[in-house]
C-alpha cells in the first residue's frame, strides 16, 4: 500500500484538557506548518476550520505551497464553539442548524479552492448527556436533512462523517459504525461517506479491522481514516502503535483487502509531549506496520480467515511479528 | 400499557456457569410450567427449543393448556450444542448452515402449531474470538442468506433476531442495534425483525430507550423484548430493576411512545437464587415501573424532550420517582 | 443523618472541556458565592486554591462571612497548571515536589486561618499515560514521602486524598480505594485520610457503598465525600442522582452505618447547564435519598444483609423506592 | 529469566460455558497428562483439586512421575461445587467456612506429599451480586480469619491468593491488587501471598506490570503468575499473546526487575480450540516475549523509565519489537 500519511495541523502544537488550559506553548500557523513539514514520513495535512484559521485562508494556501504539504481534508469546526453546545445539524434551534449547514458549505468551497475534495464532519456535540433529555428520532431526522442539504451544495467535494461513541456528550448520535451507515442510507447522497477514527472504533468495542470490512460491505463508504491509540475505554488519543499491535496489523490487512486508497491522518492529543515528536512516533509505527504487511502473503492470510481456526490465527500473528522461525 | 409479561421457561429453574455445572436442583417440565404459572403477574412463556423440549412437544402443548400460559415465542436452540461452535447461519460449513436453517423452519412450524406467530433467533455463536480469525464480510453474507431462506419458509410466522455485543464469542456479528438493522436491510424480508434484550443493549453502552427509538425510526422493527438487568459491562442477567431505575422509566416511555404492543419476556440467570422467586421479583419491578408511567403525563414528557434541558430532565425524573413535592 | 451539603464553588459557574474552552459565561467571585448561597439546601462551600483565588484570600473570607457559607474544605491546585504535567508529589523533579509540598502547607495555613480543618488533595497529574513510561515503585515512594512531610506541617489540619482510576492521566497512582489505603499505611500519619468521590468509585467498578465500608474497616479513613453521577465508564460529573438510584440508597445506608459525620460536597461539571441550577438539582436528589433512608429501618436492612439473599435484597430495594405495598 | 512454564492440567482438555455444557470431547487423566507433556516448552503442571482428582491422588503422583512434569501448584476447588455458592471462607454459614478451611489444609498436605510447596486459592464465589446483598465488613473479616487459620496449618506450604474483579460473582471481595494486599496485611501470615493472573489484572484496568511492581513494593508478595489474554473488559481467557503485545513486554521487564523466580502457569479456556494446541501457542508467545527481553538492555530501559518521557517510551517499544533500525 502506498504510504500516504497526514496529520491534523494542530497536533504538532500543544493542547489542553478540562483541567489545564495550556500544557504547552503556543505556536504560530507558520510554525505549525513547519513542524509538520519537518516530519519526513508525512506528506499531507488536515486542517480544522476554527475561527482563527478561517480568518486567514490565504496564509494557509501560502504555507501549503511553501511546505509542499497536500491539503488532505478540511474539518468543519462543529465542536469548539459554545453555540454548538446542544448540537449542530441536529439542533432543535433552526438558526443553529442553518449555521451548521452554512459552515459546511463554506468548508466545501474552501477545500475546493485549495485543491482538496474532502471535508470531514465530526458532530461531537450532536447527542445528549442525560436520560429523558432528548427526542432520539426527531433530532436524528434533522441531522440527516442538514447533511443532505450540505451534500447537495456541490458534488465535487465529498463529506465524510466521523462517528464516536461519546465525548464530549455522554451519548453521540453517530455512535458506531452501524448507526452511521444507517444515517448514510437515510441521507442517501453519493458524496457522503465515513471518516473512520481508529481510536473511536476501539472505544466502542469495535474491532477497527471489522469496521473497515463493514464500511466496505455496506456501500463502500470508507472515505478517510484517522489514526491514534487508546486503552479501549476512552478516546485517549495517544501515539498510534503505542498500545495496540496485532489489531493494527489486522486493520492494515483489511485496508488493503478492501483497496482503500485514501490517507491515514494522525489525530492525537499530545498533552504532555512535544507534539511534533509524538506525531513523528506515530508515523514511524505506521510505517513499521505497513512494512510487516508488505512482507506478508495476502493469500495466505485470506486462507487462514477461511479456516476460522484460532490456533492458526495465533500462529499467523506470531509469525507476522516475530518471523516464521520464532520458536 | 397493557401488562403482558412472560418468562423464558427455564428461568424459573436452575442454571450453571462455566465453573459450576449445577448451582441448583433439576426441575421437570411440568414443575417448570407450574412454577411459572404460580407467578401471578405472568401470563405467557417463551420456550427455547433445546433437544429435550423438541422430544416432547405434545407435553409442551398439554402444559400450555393446563397452565393457561400463552406461548409467546419459541427460540431456536442455536447456542447450546457443540455443533454450532463456529456459527450457525454464518458457518463456513455448508451442512451446518443447512441445519441451522432447518432448525429454524422446524421452530416456525412448531410455533404455528401451538398458536404462536413469533420465533426468536439469538445467534450467539455467530461471531469470532480472535484477531485474524474471520472473514467479516463473507460470514455476514452467509448469515443474511440463511435468515432470508428461513423467513421465506412461511410468512405467517415472524423471525425476531436478538443482538448482543459479545458472549459466548468475544465478538458477535449481530452486536448492536445498528449492525442488526443493517442486517435486516440486507435480508429484506417483511417477517423479520428484532428482539431487543434490555441487558444486551446496556452492555453495549446503548441506552435501551434510544434503541427502541432507533428500531422504530428505521423500519418499525421491534418485535419482541427481553428483560433483565446488569452493571453495564457484562450480561449479568440479574433481576430486572435490581440495578437500573431511571433508564427503565425512559425505556417504558419509549415503548409507549412507539406503540409497542408486544410482550416483555423476563430472561435472566438466577445462579444462586430460587429461579421462580427471582422471576417474580422482576415482574414486580416491571409492574412498579409501568405504574409510574401510567401516572405520568406523556405530553409533559414529550415537551421536556423538546427542550433539551438537563435540569428539566433531572427534575422530571425526580418527580416521577418521588412525586411532585419531593423536596 | 444531618444534612450537610456543600459544593465546589466554581461548580455554580461555567466550565470547559478539551474541545470547547468556554461553554458558558464568566462569573466573578462574588457572583459565584451568591449563586451558591442562593441554593437553600447548601450550607457550605469547598474551594480549589487556583492562582486567582490565592491572590485574594481576604475576599474569600469576606464572602464566606457575608453569605454565611461554611468553608468545608480547601483543595490544593495540583492539577490546573502546566508545571504539574508530570506529577506533583511523585514528580521526578525535586523542585516540583517541593512546590507541591509548599502549596499544600500554604493551603493548610489558609484553611486554618478561615476556620476550616480539612484540606483536599487530588493528585490527578500523578500517574502515567504510556506503557514503559514510569517507575511505579520509585514514584509512589516519592509521593508518600511528600504527603508525609505535608501532614507533619500541622496536626490541626487534616489532609484528605482523593483517588480516581484515570484522567487526566490514563493511569493514576491513587487509582482505587485499595491502593489509596495502602498509600495511607505507607504515609502513616494520623491526620491523613480519604476524600471519596462517588463518581470516581463508580468509574473504577467500585460499589461506592462498599468503598465506604472498606474505608471504615481499614482504619476509619473516610474524611470527606464528593458527590456527582456518571455512567460508570467515565467521570462524567453529572447531576447527582440523575443516573443512579439504588446505589445511592445503599451508599447512604453505609454512611449512616459507619457513622460518617462529614459533609457531602457536590462536585460536577455542568458543561451545558446553568451551573447553579444543576447543583440545586443534585442537592434535591440527595435530600430525596436521605429522606428514604430516614424512613427506613436500619435494623431491618442490617438483618437482610446477614441473609445474603438476592431476592430479599431486591424486595427491600423495591420497598424503599415504591413503598411496602407497591404491587 | 529462566523459562519455567506450566499449565493448568485441564486446559489441555475441553471446557464449557454457561450455554454449552461440552464444546469438546472428554479426556482421561492420563490423556490430559500426556497432552500437557507433549508440549515441549512446558515443564510443570498446576492441578485443581476437584472431587474427581481428589479421588485418585496416587494416579496423579504416578502420572507426574511418568511424564516428568513438576507439580507447580495445587489449587483448592472453592468454586465448582454448589455448596460454595454464597462463599467459602467468607460464608455466613459456619460449617461452610470450616469446610473451606479443611479443604485448604488437605490441599496443603497433598501438595507437600507431592513435593510441591505452593497452594493456590481463588475465592471466586466470595463476593456478592446485588446491591444491599452483603455486609462488606463482616464477610471480609471472616475471610481473613479463615485464611489465617489455613496458613497456620503448616508453615512449609505457601498459600497464594488470586484476585479478580468479578465473575462468577458480579463483585468479588478480592477484586484488585490493592484490596488483596490489604487483606494480606489483615491476615498477617508469612506464608501467604498473591497469585497474579495476568488477565484478571487487565480486566480491572490494572496494568499487569504495575501490579507486579505493587506486589513487590508492598511486602514482596508475588508467589505465582497465571497467564492468558483478553480484551480488557472480561476474563476471556484466550491464548496468551494473542491480543496484547507491549503490555506483555513491560510485564516481563518488571518480573525480571523484581527478581521473580516463580513459574508462569498458562490458565485459559479454549472453548472452540484443541486445548493442547492452544496451550502450545501460549507457550510459544511467552517464549517470544522472553527472547525480546533477553536481548533488551535492562539498564537502558530503567533509564528511560526515569525520564518519564512518552516519546522515548514509544521509541523503546518500537525498537524492542522491530529493532533499532526499524524506520
Amino acid at each position: 500500500m502506498k504510504r500516504k500519511y497526514s496529520v491534523f495541523l494542530k497536533n504538532v502544537g500543544s493542547c489542553s484538557d478540562r483541567y489545564c488550559a495550556a500544557y504547552g506553548q503556543d505556536y504560530s500557523l507558520r510554525e505549525l506548518f513547519e513542524r509538520a513539514a519537518s516530519i519526513e514520513l508525512l506528506s499531507g495535512v488536515d486542517i480544522v476550520l476554527t475561527p482563527d484559521i478561517l480568518e486567514d485562508i490565504p496564509a494557509v494556501e501560502k504555507l501549503l505551497k511553501s511546505t509542499g504539504l497536500k491539503a488532505v481534508s478540511f474539518a468543519v469546526d462543529h465542536f469548539t464553539q459554545a453555540k454548538w453546545r446542544q448540537g449542530t445539524f441536529s439542533s432543535l434551534d433552526k438558526r443553529t442548524r442553518q449555521e451548521a449547514i452554512a459552515a459546511t458549505k463554506e468548508a466545501m468551497d474552501i477545500a475546493s479552492g485549495l485543491g482538496c475534495d474532502l471535508v470531514t464532519i465530526w458532530p461531537g456535540q450532536d447527542g445528549y448527556d442525560y436520560i429523558f433529555q432528548a427526542d432520539y428520532i426527531e433530532e436524528r431526522t434533522l441531522f440527516a436533512e442538514g447533511i443532505k442539504e450540505a451534500c447537495r451544495h456541490r458534488s465535487d467535494v465529498r463529506l465524510s462523517l466521523e462517528y464516536k461513541l461519546k465525548e464530549p456528550r455522554t451519548h453521540s448520535y453517530l455512535n458506531s459504525v452501524g448507526t452511521t451507515l444507517l444515517m448514510l442510507d437515510e441521507i442517501a447522497e453519493p458524496n457522503c461517506g465515513v471518516a473512520l477514527d481508529y481510536g473511536h472504533a476501539l472505544l466502542g468495542y469495535e474491532n477497527p479491522a471489522e469496521s473497515v470490512a463493514l464500511l466496505h460491505k455496506y456501500g463502500r463508504r470508507l472515505m478517510h481514516v484517522h489514526i491514534n491509540d487508546n486503552y479501549r475505554l476512552w478516546d485517549d488519543d495517544m501515539i498510534a502503535g503505542s498500545v495496540h499491535t496485532l489489531e493494527y496489523l489486522e486493520f492494515f490487512y483489511w485496508l488493503r483487502r478492501t483497496s482503500y486508497q485514501g490517507w491515514l491522518t494522525i489525530d492525537q492529543f499530545p498533552y504532555r509531549e512535544d507534539g511534533r515528536d509524538a506525531v513523528e512516533e506515530s508515523a514511524k509505527w505506521l510505517d513499521c506496520f505497513e512494512a510487516v504487511m508488505d512482507a506478508a502473503d495476502m493469500d495466505e492470510i485470506g486462507g487462514i480467515l477461511k479456516r476460522k481456526d484460532a490456533v492458526a490465527a495465533s500462529r499467523l500473528m506470531r509469525e507476522l511479528l516475530f518471523g516464521k522461525q520464532n520458536v
